[in-house]
């Protein structure tokens, strides 16, 4: 069978669209395979280690996505990140018509399957990724260790919880009301002034 | 039939466990007589709406649960309310050796099954209870309506993601950042001294 990178992408970016919408044991590779129109012994080519392997891999897709998006903000400031940060995940639920969440979140909600933690593992350490870059911001602009740490947790927790109410509420109006509070503390613990 | 609340109240208990453990896909009305020890033709005595009604029972169940916690801690004070939320969620953590977190956001993370919303709609519900719980802690305070609204919907999506984050990272670190920093945001808006 011929290698195809973008094939294997695109079962990738699919069991992540799956993950964040049912669940991380309502996704099967069987699933996949009709949901990204792959024969299956394609997608057991790719992913020989079955599930567990496309879960952490859709796990780390998604952390990627995220991370390359505060990357990209974050060097205009911590607001700016939060607020790009904020965005994104605005338009996963429009999209979706409040469908889909964070992958990241879904799969640290189930317990670890038979075959092993590897996907929660993925799914702290993409939450450790985008604290990192949170964090790293905020001490570039003034916070203190402590604080900084503790202000990114709450901005990824925080956001991760609001993304999940908004699809329950069919609303961004916890995403909104949340980003005010959270630009707040950043203000708070960089000493910056509201603008 | 005799009818037995106790009975019934066991198996919606159980039902939370699984949910909470486990996610709402893999959570099933023959799972849960097995897990409660219970005959199958009881639970569906109990409950003739089979998962569709445990769901919505097991989420009002949690929602209960957490809104009599805030009820019976915030008359101390919104700070007060606060950490003992942070302390109920802790010890659900802890308890269970990092399996199990809140069954309100198992819920709100995975589509509608085919039988309808009504788990989803009950789990915007219990967000929202704890959410006016606090805002009017909050307010009584001295917190502007605003103000009131947009913190304590933080501080229900701070801590609901700060579980997730916990249960994959196997420790209680991201509920101790979190609430730090969710305290100097209530004192923030209801303009209380740190103490």
């Amino acid at each position: 069978m011929a290698e195809s990178p973008q094939a294997r992408e695109r079962m990738v970016a699919g069991a992540a669209d799956m993950i964040r919408r049912r669940g991380l044991n309502a996704t099967s590779v069987r699933e996949l395979a009709k949901h990204s129109n792959t024969p299956l012994g394609s997608t057991y080519h790719y992913f020989p280690g079955g599930k567990s392997q496309l879960a952490v891999e859709a796990v780390q897709f998604a952390d990627a996505l995220a991370a390359r998006k505060l990357a990209k903000e974050l060097p205009a400031g911590p607001v700016n990140g939060l607020r790009a940060f904020v965005d994104m995940w605005r338009k996963v639920v429009l999209d979706s018509d409040f469908q889909a969440g964070c992958p990241v979140l879904a799969v640290a909600v189930e317990d670890p399957a038979d075959d092993g933690d590897a996907p929660q593992r993925a799914a702290a350490t993409a939450f450790r990724n985008w604290t990192t870059l949170l964090a790293d911001s905020l001490r570039a602009h003034g916070a203190s260790d402590i604080d900084a740490e503790q202000t990114a947790t709450v901005i990824v927790a925080a956001i991760e919880g609001t993304v999940a109410m908004c699809r329950v509420e069919r609303s961004t109006r916890p995403l909104d009301q949340t980003v005010d509070k959270l630009e707040l503390l950043v203000r708070a613990v960089t000493g910056a002034e509201a603008t």
